[in-house]
Formats: C-alpha cells, sequence, structure tokens
C-alpha cells in the first residue's frame, strides 16, 4: 500500500497533493475510487477527468488544472502508470528452494536462491542462474540455461538444449524446442528430418500461454532482447525475431521467416516461410505476409466485414475479378475508336 | 445400459416399442445395429429412416409411421439426442479424495467430496467447493475459486485470483488467468503493465483444451453464464463474452473485446480490439471484425476459395480495384458527354 | 561421430573421399566447417559448393566435379540428407523403467521396455507396447493404447479411448482425445452432447505441440499414417485425415471434415465442417476452405499483402464490387446500342 510519496519517488514525478496519502490499487478514471489510483494517458478521456473519485491521477503538467484530485505529473503518463503497476501486483512471493515432490538431475547446476515448483523436472546439464523461479510442472531439458530472474510459469516445457536470458517471463504451458517442422518427401512417406539445433530467447523476453517456438533445423531458433510474444503464437524453427518486436495472440510464423527490430504483428497475422522483415514494420491483424517487405511501414491484407448477404455478393465478383477488367479494357479500347 | 422405457422417462418423451428393451450405444441411423439408439434430427436422412438396423430412433411423431424400428417421440430429436448421450458416457468415476501426491496448501479450502488428481497443486486461499473433480497435474492459483460440480481436465493452469462458476468444464492445457499482453512503449523497449485483475468465469461455461483466457489488466476479463468456447481460442485482457454465447475453435479476441448474448463465432474469427458486438450475431469462419457491430445478423470477411491459379488472377486485380473503378468512372463521364 | 564411410553405408550411397574422416555435425554450405557434413539440395546453393568448407557434402553424382572436398553421392540429395540427421541427434536416451513418482493404474498393461517419466499418470485399461516413451507429466486415460516405439513428449494428455499406433510422436502439452465442440440449443441455453466415440491414430504419425485432436461425437476422429501435424493445429471430432497428408501450424479443421491422401494444407488454413477434400490437395496458407474439393491441385483463398494504405483503397473498392460489375454492365449495354 504505497503513499503518494513513495509513488512520485518511485515513478521519479512530482506530485501535487498530500504524500501521506495510501493507495490500495488502480482503476480506470471513471470508476476509480478515493483510495484508488488512476492515470490519464489518452486525451479521449479528458472529460471523464473533472468527475474523477481517485486518490490521485497520473497526468501530464499541463492537464493537472484540470484534476479535481491529487495528481502525479508524468511527462509519459501510460508509462509512469505502466510502472506503478510493480507496485500493485497481489502476489505471494515464490517459494525459496527446491519442492521436494521435483525431480531435478544431480548433473544440473542450481544457483543458491531459485525457487523450483512441485513436480518440476529438471535434467542433466541445465543451468539455472539465480532468482530463476519455476512453477509447478515445468519441465527443463538437457543442457537448457535460464538466466538469472527468469520465470517459467506453470506447465511450460523446455526440450534440450533452450537457452533463455535473464528477466525473461514465460507462460503456463508453452513449449520451447519442440521439432521443427521438417519432413522429406520419400517414396515411403515423409522421412523425418531430425532437428539438430536449439531455441535461444535473449533477455527481458516475455512469452504467453500455449505458445509454441520449435528447435531449429540445424542453428538455433532466435528471439533476441526485448521481444514480446503472446499466447498462441507458433514460431517455426530457424525464425529470428529482431530486438523489441511484438508479436500478438494467435499469429504463426512460418520456418525461417525473419523479422527485424521494433516489428509489431497484430493478432492472427500468418508469414510464409523463408521472408524477411526489416526494422520497423507493422502488420495488421489476419494480414497473410506472402512476400519480403524491405520497407519500413504498416502491411496489410484481407477484405473488409461487411453483412454476410453484402459480402456475399462482393466475394462472387471478386472471382470475376479478372474478367470484369478485361471487359473495362474492352469498354476502353471502343471507346478511344 | 438403459432400457427404452427408461430412456423415454429419462427424456420425457412417448416411446412407441417395448420399453424392456436394452440398449447399449447411440448411432447414426445408417450405422446403427439392433443393440444401438439412432435419432432422425435433419431431413436429409429421412431416406435412411425406412432401412434402419436401430434398436429404436429418435424422431418426431409425425415421422414415427415412416419408421421400421421402436421410436422414441420428441419434439426436438436433436435435444433429446443431446440428452440421451449422457446416459452413455462409459468413464470410470473421478475417485474421491485427494490423491497423495498432490500438494495441496493448508491455506486451501476444499470441500469433503472433491476429487483432486494425482501432482494437482493448489495455492494459498483457493476454494473447491462440492464436487469438484480436478484431472492430474492441474494448478489452481491463489485465491482462485471453484464452484460446485465444476471440472477440470489434465493440465488446466489458473493463475491466481480466477473464479469459476457451478457445472462448468475446463478442457486440458487450457491456461486461465496469464497475464494480457500489455505493455508500455518506452525509450528502453517496452515496459510491462502487471495485470492486476483476475478473470470470472460463470456458471454452465465449457472452454476447450489449449485455450489461453488472460486476467484483465485492472478489471477482470468475464465469461458469462452459460458460454460455450472451443479449443485453442484466444480471449485476451478484460474481454467480457455474453451468456450463452458460443466461440468456435482457433477464435482469437483481442483486449478489451465485448460480445454480446447468444452471439455464435464460428472458427477462426479474429475481432480486434475495444470493439462491441451487440446480442444475437453470427461471425462466418475467419472472418476479421474490425468494427463494432449494432445490429443482429450474419457478418463476414474473406474472398472464396479458388484454384490457385483462378485465384492469383482475382488477387492481382484485388490491388488494381482503385484504378479499376477510376477506370470505369471515367468512361461513365465520356459516356454522358 | 560417425566416419564418411559409415554415414556411405547407413545411406546407401557412394563416397568420394577418405571414408575413416570422421563428422560431428551437419551445417548449410556457406556455414560448415571442416569437420561438419552439408549437402546441396536446391541448385540455388550452387555458387556456395566450390566455397564450402565442409567435411564433406552430400549431392548428386552430377554435380560432384563442382565440389572441393568429399562427396557423398545420392540420387535425392535431400532425401539423404534427411536420413543423415539421424545420426546427429544429440539427446540421452529415455531412462528404461518406470519413474517412482509416476502413477500407474494396477489394471494397465505396461510392456516391459517402456520408459515412463516423473509424474505420468497411466489410468485403467491402458495398454503401453514395447518402447514406448512417456516423457514428464504425460497423462494416459482409460483404455487408451500407444503402439510399440512411440513417444509422447512432456505434457501430452490422452483422454480415455485414445489409440495412438507404432513409431508415432507427439509433441508436448498437445491434448488427444478432448470432447468435440458439440452441443444442442435449447431453451434453457447449450445442452452438451457428449462426445461418445475416440481417437485413433495410425503409425508413423508425427503431431505437433500444443495442438488438439478432439474425440468423435459417436464414432472415432481418425488420423491415417503416416500423416503429420503442426503445432497448435485444431482437429475437431469426427475428422478423417488421409494417410501422409501434411497440415501445418495454426491450421483449423471444423468437424466431421474429410481429407485424403498425400494433402497438403500450408499454415493457418480454415476448414468449415462437413466437407471433404480429395487426395493429393494443397491448401496455400490462410485459405479459408469453404465447400468440398473433388479434383487434385492447388487452391487458395485471401487478397495480397499491401501497404496498408494502398489496401485500404483496394479495400473499399471490395465492398463495392457488385455495383462495379452493374456499372460496367450499363455501360456495355449502352455500347451495344
Amino acid at each position: 500500500m504505497p503513499t503518494l510519496g513513495e509513488l512520485a519517488a518511485f515513478l521519479g514525478v512530482g506530485l501535487r497533493g498530500d504524500p501521506a496519502t495510501a493507495v490500495v490499487g488502480i482503476a480506470p478514471l471513471a470508476r476509480a475510487n478515493a483510495s484508488q489510483l488512476s492515470f490519464l494517458a489518452n486525451a479521449r478521456y479528458l472529460g471523464q477527468l473533472q468527475h474523477t473519485q481517485a486518490a490521485a491521477v497520473i497526468l501530464r503538467p499541463d492537464q493537472a488544472d484540470g484534476c479535481p484530485v491529487a495528481c502525479l505529473l508524468a511527462d509519459n503518463p501510460y508509462l509512469a502508470f505502466a510502472r506503478a503497476t510493480t507496485l500493485f501486483v497481489d502476489e505471494a512471493p515464490a517459494p525459496a528452494g527446491v519442492h521436494p515432490s521435483a525431480t531435478v538431475s544431480p548433473l544440473a547446476q542450481l544457483a543458491a536462491n531459485v525457487s523450483v515448483g512441485p513436480n518440476v523436472v529438471i535434467d542433466n546439464g541445465a543451468a539455472i542462474a539465480e532468482g530463476v523461479v519455476l512453477g509447478a510442472n515445468c519441465v527443463v531439458g538437457e543442457r537448457c540455461s535460464i538466466g538469472a530472474g527468469t520465470r517459467l510459469h506453470p506447465g511450460v516445457v523446455l526440450y534440450r538444449d533452450v537457452r533463455i536470458g535473464e528477466q525473461c517471463t514465460v507462460h503456463s504451458n508453452t513449449v520451447l524446442g519442440a521439432d521443427g517442422f521438417g519432413f522429406a518427401p520419400s517414396p515411403e512417406g515423409w522421412q523425418k528430418i531430425h532437428q539438430l539445433g536449439g531455441v535461444r530467447i535473449g533477455d527481458r523476453v516475455e512469452i504467453g500461454a500455449c505458445a509454441t517456438i520449435d528447435r531449429g533445423a540445424l542453428e538455433d531458433t532466435v528471439v533476441e532482447d526485448g521481444a514480446i510474444i503472446d499466447n498462441l503464437v507458433q514460431i517455426a524453427h530457424n525464425c529470428h525475431i529482431g530486438k523489441n518486436t511484438a508479436i500478438a495472440g494467435c499469429t504463426g510464423l512460418a520456418g525461417s521467416t525473419i523479422i527485424g527490430a521494433n516489428c509489431t504483428l497484430a493478432g492472427g497475422v500468418g508469414v510464409v516461410g523463408h521472408v524477411e522483415i526489416c526494422d520497423n514494420v507493422h502488420i495488421t491483424g489476419m494480414t497473410m505476409v506472402t512476400k519480403s517487405i524491405t520497407e519500413p511501414g504498416s502491411y496489410s491484407s484481407g477484405t473488409p466485414m461487411a453483412p454476410t448477404r453484402d459480402w456475399k455478393r462482393s466475394a462472387v465478383r471478386f472471382a470475376q475479378l479478372d474478367s470484369i477488367q478485361k471487359r473495362l479494357a474492352g469498354l476502353e479500347k471502343q471507346q478511344q475508336q
């Protein structure tokens, strides 16, 4: 239960109000009560400011005059709000030590102050650094390494040779290092290509729940520092995700996709294999990326939603588009005569 | 092995035939044998009725005359069939009590007659009501509550503060309450917004396997009573799913999506964030919902499937559509002169 | 660490070079060092051949003259490479026997030489054949059978009545046999249709991570021999996947879809329910299959990716397509007068 004074110090921002006032949570402007903090990050909500019941509001210094309650004055209120959330997480610290039900190889190396939950399995040659938290039922394969401060939530599976950096978070039931989907056709059916690479995850990476990042065929699949990856994302073998790139839920990347730094892929995007996307590219939701992108900017595919009846009419015409264009060209030709 | 008489009583329907005949299973009309029950729910299969070998058929009273075997006379045969399936589930009851390999916090509350499977982990402050079944390897976080008669199949993970109502079913490896995908951009990269809300699931909700429902950023993510959610569905933070709404597999909802009651989303649908869909809306498969929907009805996007060669021709013209329309307008102008 | 002589014998191919040379791994042509094997499977990389530092290269006999190092002469270098990967998997053999933390029903049948990992749960009536490997935390339900040599990676859940053939691989956190998404509408909401069928997987099938294959409603959901299924794929109840068919990541099949043999579905494909796809069909990425396919060939839907600004112009016109065609028809009519 931080006070406004403690919050201002933590955020490194100015305070207009009583530093001794304590706040117990964070809520939206319109719903915050007198013991909650709020924030104004979008001018759209400016109208709600004057009626807010919050204990205090994080806002820009130039917005402070319209605020009927205490203010925390931040140049970037949304970022200050994000940082403030750190203080309000209501979660017991992970118990220190190795739970007696865990199965830890004597050939694994664990730093002194790790938290290994119930039923965790750690295989030979794994190296678990300081402050790592392994939730219940996590499995850490041979020769994996997990950097300091990283947390795996319950049910995460790391196959062998998965290296995760420091201060990462991996959410439940995500699988890192399963075999890439590599098979060669043969007269007897598909011949499996055993996947000999591993997975390398940088520092400060967050990976959502039920996501899959496959091991590389010959070399590692790589996710660079600071990347954030949402739930149910599929990253195939040999992909390379650049620094601070964000990938939203249900997106699937086919094999050997290379994505630059600071890209944002919205939800449900698909990227075909062996393409390269340069830095600073945004892909809108459910776009199918079918070729490399060499210029920063925003890219899209698909068609707009419409009532099904209207949409059907358009869809029928879509299949006639080539003939429509030919008929048009025919008319133009006649016109010119 | 119910008899036809028991079935008629259970379903509350009339019987034409010998009430002592026992049936051992259910099969489609064309394949049912003399010890199996069948049903006629679609006029398309009326032709199969006269040849059926089934022990008995659930059908409408007006269809009974065409039936060569015993009949269960139901106004809604499909619904009666659905109810009848309850009697044919071949599954041992979940063992009573707490399996010795489970790790249950002394600060959790368990009703007397729960079934807690092997390796289950239940954290502090969790409340497990009567008749709850927790399959092997489930993890129940701090302060979660699970209502009477609810079943979690093996491998389900509930993060802290997930509340599930009564008579729900959650299928294996689904994750409820993982962090929503909330990050603020900062000069040093993405600043995590700790997700301070929880998840609230109503009564009689069914959630498929490997699905993810994230905790809310400040308030709860909510799924109302009677909603049904299929496998591999992603429901992002702060979503609100209305009563009896059905969401088919591989659908993804971005953050703060509000969906009304009695909606049906077909498979692979995507919904962008912060939109609202009113009650009684149907979305066809793989539609991208890019804006709010305020009128009940059916909505679609996408293009029809075609042989790739034909499709490519249409796809090329799609990119020329604006110029095609301009050329058309030009011709129209000339025509008018 | 096989020698080139051993490799040639294993692959059944000719060798040009010193059979005593040992190789320690496989790498792409441009990056292989003097202790690594490489391969030339695509004429595109022919230019890299003359500069390769590899110990040896797998290539076609007619390409051998351009190779500066030892050669393994294979008619199908890619297939030979795939087979060679078998020799370079760096993974400890699964420990023999049943881990003491496993919970195995006395009513289950286990062959003598199985490997049952930590925390595995095996229920009544399950039958585990010779050489089966069950990774940590796998759950095997009532009456399941797993054929000789099959491996389940950690966290796989099999509900009751799932039968898997021989030499299969199922990757982590995949769920086989969860309830199909079957519900009948009723005045009180959705009435669950209990799913009374099971799942039957043939021999030599590989299934990726976090995939879901639901049990059938009345009969089994079936995957035939040699099929390969990638991560995060959803296969609904009553589907039938033909022999050697390949399904890439994030694809979803609705209920009762029948897919023939030797088909390839690229990533993110959706197939509506109750359609049939004949043998030898290819579906391109993110296609929505809305009707049955009776002719072999390649099929597609969707629109090409473009910069969002350009795409928006096309998207607006898509919604006007019917009116565009009508305007065109009007002009044509005038022209003919």
